[in-house]
């Protein structure tokens, strides 16, 4: 990927692995180079005028535009929403960029600006500026939606992947996989049949219970594209440290494990769109446990492994039956258009 | 567009006119209904412990992706720097979302990030926070972006449409017109030669000029989708009052209207990228002329007009002939994909 490789994009700069890494790594970040971007988090801290800001994008690309527990519209807030919590801070203010293909029905777009904003009021906040653009037909697939978004950081310290320290306890807030095998089961071309609904959630309100706790927390990450494998692994390698997991400890549904295994999937990597880890101070792990476990949206929480001083980079997995492996980032692209 | 009405969106709903305004009055206006969305600006006031932000969104999706003067990355950067210092800002971050087919050159990407780079440095912005999708061949054209942009509002007072009072002046910034007709004629399929170059460019320095040097400015507008006229009416509609054009007074270059008299286009209804009035209280009008006369970017300013207390919502224009004629907004879609 340097200048002159050639080469094109593939599916998997997109897929939140290994080939989106170096993508940033390689073209965005020598590009703009600057501490906030440099940070590798989900989103940046800013200062202006005294206020500490968090300030986050994403766009949204998922197909179908509809799913089991979701759609585009209440993705594109609580996945903005999520970003900014998972910096420590209360989101407060977003944006939306439309991209519309020429023939979507109005009926359609209405539904979706009704999830959003039911989506926004459930998460407390505003969407005070947009945009809309029409592409003619072919030139997009029904609807694209981009949001941005402002939260005011209350975390203490920053919350950032470089802060995480050996010692510190890995919680993770509930089951995986259900965001992904949900939208791959609502692809017609599948001919799936599952009870499986979308996890899509606004996660801020146990963030903020956990600082307001006053819980020690290092770093957050919410486990979108490339899963809770390819978190950590991006994590563990920023921070210069080996974090070690208990597989038996990961819940998963018996419903999402079984789609998984038909589909050759492994639910470390599959996107969620309403889970997250927290690496907190071991004095602090069960405290912590007990705040998230209030919420509904992060009653399954447990602790899932620890970090370890280690080899800078790696994580390793111990499997129910003793044996250690070590996991990678996703490598390729798994599932296409999941967010 | 009232719920159950059925329909599609057209083209015509991104255009800048009177169908986009019709979108966002049905739809988005009332689903997000705050007082932010409802100024009908280019972006948000917003305040957040004592600093005042301005917050603005836009997506691009021109076509092609280069063009005489610029390309969609110079355009991401600019137009969104453009819309933070309409509301009396002056332009600090941006975040980035890309929306890339598979199959786009690498090379390609390289070079739009490496315009948008150089687009930040020149506008003194940073780029902090981004965000990559891929979606499958066929499914997007090539490139689209997203820029999101926080800046710090320098104006005393608010700069926004229902501001505008009757007797101001409307200055505008030099010739109209010339980015849509470089977009249009590096259209292939045109077969246009010309030697016009797009006016894409950060417009911050002007502006941030014209609030140091105490101007009273009442609204500040760029003249991109739908040109000058359509940003017009719109803010003689927020404002409930009446504007009065003197049509020679608008400067538009010669090439650009040969090009724009056999493509039947009206050069007030263009797309410009380097282009915006700015409403001036009468007695500091001069010395508005004078400051923005002193950069380069608005080195063509001019006294295009005034505000009356006439007909609500209406902008009259009068001929070189002595004619008068009611301007009203772009009606269905002049140039797709234009910005």
């Amino acid at each position: 990927m340097p200048a002159g490789e050639g080469g094109e994009v593939q599916l998997a700069h997109g897929g939140g692995g290994r080939a989106m890494a170096q993508l940033l790594e390689r073209l965005f970040l020598p590009a703009f180079a600057n501490p906030a971007l440099a940070a590798r988090h989900d989103g940046a801290r800013l200062e202006l005028d005294g206020a500490r800001l968090a300030f986050s994008t994403d766009s949204y690309v998922v197909s179908p535009l509809f799913f089991p527990g979701g759609d585009i519209g209440a993705l594109a807030v609580n996945g903005t929403v999520n970003d900014l919590a998972m910096c420590g801070a209360r989101p407060l203010y977003l944006s939306a960029g439309f991209i519309v293909e020429e023939g979507l029905a109005l009926a359609t777009l209405e539904r979706v600006v009704a999830s959003m904003r039911a989506a926004a009021a459930a998460a407390g906040v505003e969407l005070v500026t947009g945009d809309t653009k029409v592409v003619e037909r072919g030139k997009a697939d029904g609807l694209f939606i981009n949001t941005a978004g402002i939260g005011r950081i209350v975390a203490p310290a920053p919350v950032a992947p470089r802060r995480v320290r050996p010692g510190d306890v890995v919680l993770l807030s509930g089951d995986l996989g259900r965001h992904g095998v949900a939208v791959m089961a609502a692809r017609e071309a599948l001919g799936l049949r599952t009870s499986i609904a979308s996890d899509c959630a606004p996660l801020a309100a146990p963030v903020l219970a956990l600082i307001e706790a006053g819980c020690d927390l290092s770093c957050l990450r919410d486990l979108t594209r490339g899963g809770l494998a390819s978190a950590l692994v991006e994590i563990a390698e920023t921070a210069g440290v080996e974090i070690a997991l208990e597989e038996r400890a990961i819940p998963v549904r018996d419903e999402v494990r079984a789609v998984c295994e038909l589909l050759g999937l492994d639910p470390v990597y599959v996107a969620n769109e309403g889970r997250f880890v927290a690496f907190v101070a071991p004095a602090h792990a069960e405290r912590a446990l007990e705040v998230l476990r209030a919420h509904e949206v992060s009653g399954g929480a447990c602790a899932i492994g620890s970090v370890q001083a280690g080899a800078a980079g790696r994580v390793v997995m111990t499997s129910s039956i003793g044996g250690r492996r070590v996991v990678d980032m996703l490598s390729g692209e798994q599932l296409p258009r999941i967010c």
